[in-house]
C-alpha cells in the first residue's frame, strides 16, 4: 500500500540511530516505498557518525546527533534506543518534527499514541509530536488479533514468543553466527550479547524481570496490546523466548473469544485483514516460518484451528519480519498515514 | 533413584532398536544406574543387524530382530518405532516378556498403561504384559503437572513447545549440523528429515495433521496428558514447534488450576516433587534451557509466576532431555519400577 502524493509535497526526514539494523532497514524501506521526502538527515551516536550511507542514488554522510538542532526537519524517525529517545525526543519535537520512536520509551505514556496503521490509525489524531511504534512481537500479534476481537470479542490471550535475534541487534546476529561456528567446530562459544549461549539453545529472557517474575519483554506484550486495542478489559499473559534464528519473530497465540468463531470463520476474517496473509495449508506443511516471513512485509497467519480445550477458543501460529513489520516498516506507515491524514 | 534388589534377582533384558539414538541411550542408562540385568539381547532391523555394541564390558552382537523368539527374556525395552511395536510386541508377550514401549502404539489403548514412575505407578498393577511410555513432551509436561494437579486441581492447560530434532533420531541431528554449515558457508541447506529447513528456523509441524488442524504431537500431549493424570476433565490444548536445537525440549506450560496458588506457593510443591528440579531465580538469569537439561536426568521447571490474566493461573517454564527423561530413563525407571512392586 503506497500512499499517493496528490500535491506531490515532499518531506525532510531524518533517521536516529541510521547505522543500526532498524535504523537501516527505515532507510531502505522509505526507498522501496517511493516515501515523499525531500532531504534526509542520518543521524547516530558519535561512534558512528562519519561513515557515508548511499540511499537513492545519494551518498549521505551520517551526522553525531548530538549536533542536530532538527530544525526544517518534518519526520524523524527514532531507532536510537530507548536512551537516545529520551535524550533526543522534545528537542525534535520543539524544532517542530513530528517523531516516531521506535523505542519503548514513550510506549506507554497516556499523551504519545501508539499505532499500528492497520489496526488502530485513529489514534493519530491528535498527536502531540511523538508517535510510538509498538514493541515489535506486540504489533504482530495485534495485527492477527484486532480483526478477530471486533468480530467476536476478546476475553482471554495466552503468547508464547520464538524471537529471533535480530531484534537485539547486529552483534548478535554475529554472535548466533560465531557461536554456531564455534559448537560445529568443537569449540566452546563466546557469549557477549545474552546471558547464555544462543546457537542451538534457547533463552527464556528477553529483557530484566519485574518482582512479578514476568520479563520486560512480556509486560510490552501485555499492557502495549491494551493500549493499541483500546481495551483494558482484554487479558493478556506471555512468556518470551529468544531462539537461535536470524530474522522473524513467531508466536504461538491462543485467544480466548466472546462469541464462537469456528476455525473456518477465523481464516476468513484474517484472510480480508490488511497487513495479514493467511498461511495456512498444514497438510501440505504450509505454515508461517521464519524462512516464509523475513524479507516480507506482511504479518504471516496459520495454523489455525479451534482450541480443543475450550467452547470460544482459537489457536493461532503468527510470523513477522521483527525488523520490517516488527520496527521499520510499521514506522514508515505511521508516517504515512500522518501524511495521508494531513496531520504532519 | 536405584532400585535396591535384596535378593539380588537379575533379569535377561532386550533393547529393540538398540542402535538408535534411544535405544543406545536405554543401554547406557541400564549401565549407569546398575540394573540387575543377566543377559543383555541387542535388536535392530535386518539393516543394523550385526554391528557390534560395547556394553558393561561386554561386545554384544546386534542381531536380527525378526529372528528373535524372545524366549527366556523377561523385559523388553521397545524404542523401534511403532511399526516395529506393531509387529513384535504380541511375539514378546506369548513368550512371557513384559515389553516397555516407547512407541506411540499402544499409549492410548485402554488396556495398556501408560506409565510415568513418579507421576502415575499405580497404573502398573495388574498390567497384561506391554506398558507404554509416554511422548517425550507429555512426560516432561505431567511430571510437572502432577504435584500441582494433586494439590490444587487443574482445569485447563495451554502449551507450547519449543523441541529439539534429537527426537527425530540421528539423522535429524546431522541434517541440523550440516544444514547449519551449509548456510554459515553460504551454501543451500539440503532438506531430508524434515519438510522444510530447520536450521536457523523454526517448523511448526510434529508428526502428520488431523483434520481438526491439530497434528499428531499435540494430540498426544492432549490425549495422554488426560490418560496420565487419569482425568478426562483436565481441558488441554498444545502447539508444538520444532526448533533448531540438538538435545532437550522445553515447554512454555500456563496452567489454570481449580483452586489458586501463589508463585511461591507452586514453587514449594515443585520442589518437593520427584524428579522435578526447580530451577527458577530469573534475575541471575537462571531458568530451564536446553544446556542446562541436556544429558541430566531431572524434569527442570522455572520461570514460575502468577498468570496475570486469570485469577487462578500459573506460568511456567518446562525442560527436560527428551533422549533421557522423555524417553530411555523413563523406560529403564518403569522397569525399575515393575521389580520393586513385584510386577515381573
Amino acid at each position: 500500500m503506497k500512499v499517493r502524493i496528490f500535491d506531490m509535497k515532499k518531506y525532510n526526514i531524518c533517521v536516529l540511530g541510521a547505522t543500526g539494523l532498524v535504523g537501516s532497514e527505515m532507510l531502505k524501506i522509505l526507498i522501496e516505498r517511493d516515501f515523499p521526502f525531500e532531504n534526509m538527515v542520518l543521524l547516530a551516536s558519535s561512534r558512528s557518525a562519519g561513515t557515508v550511507s548511499h540511499a537513492a542514488d545519494r551518498d549521505i554522510v551520517v551526522k553525531d546527533a548530538d549536533e542536530e538542532t532538527f530544525e526544517g526537519i518534518d519526520i524523524a524517525l527514532f531507532a536510537g534506543g530507548e536512551i537516545a529517545s529520551g535524550d533526543y525526543a522534545a528537542k525534535a519535537v520543539k524544532a517542530g518534527c513530528v517523531v516516531i520512536d521506535n523505542s519503548a520509551y514513550f510506549r506507554m505514556d497516556p499523551e504519545v499514541p501508539l499505532v499500528v496503521p492497520e489496526v488502530n490509525p485513529d489514534a493519530l489524531e491528535g498527536h502531540k509530536g511523538i508517535i510510538a511504534n509498538p514493541n515489535c512481537s506486540t504489533i504482530q500479534m495485534v495485527a492477527a488479533l484486532k480483526p478477530l476481537y471486533d468480530r467476536a470479542g476478546i476475553e482471554r490471550v495466552v503468547v508464547a514468543t520464538y524471537q529471533s535475534v535480530a531484534g537485539t541487534g547486529k552483534a548478535a546476529l554475529e554472535e548466533l553466527k560465531n557461536q554456531s561456528a564455534d559448537i560445529l567446530e568443537g569449540r566452546d562459544a563466546r557469549i557477549s550479547c545474552y546471558p547464555h549461549r544462543i546457537a542451538f539453545s534457547l533463552i527464556p529472557q528477553i529483557g530484566s524481570f519485574g518482582v512479578n517474575g514476568y520479563s520486560s519483554e512480556e509486560m510490552k506484550m501485555i499492557n502495549e496490546t491494551k493500549k493499541i486495542l483500546g481495551d483494558d478489559s482484554v487479558r493478556v499473559t506471555a512468556t518470551t523466548v529468544r531462539v537461535p534464528v536470524e530474522f522473524g519473530h513467531c508466536e504461538s497465540v491462543n485467544v480466548q473469544t466472546k462469541t464462537k468463531l469456528s476455525a473456518k470463520e477465523a481464516a476468513d476474517i484474517l484472510s480480508s485483514a490488511p497487513g495479514v496473509r493467511v498461511y495456512d495449508d498444514p497438510a501440505a506443511s504450509v505454515y508461517p516460518m521464519p524462512i516464509v516471513c523475513a524479507g516480507r512485509d506482511e504479518v504471516f497467519v496459520g495454523r489455525i484451528r479451534e482450541d480443543l480445550s475450550i467452547d470460544n477458543g482459537i489457536e493461532m501460529w503468527i510470523a513477522a519480519d521483527n525488523i520490517r513489520k516488527g520496527a521499520a516498516l510499521n514506522a514508515v506507515q505511521i508516517a504515512e498515514e500522518l501524511i495521508k491524514r494531513n496531520l504532519i
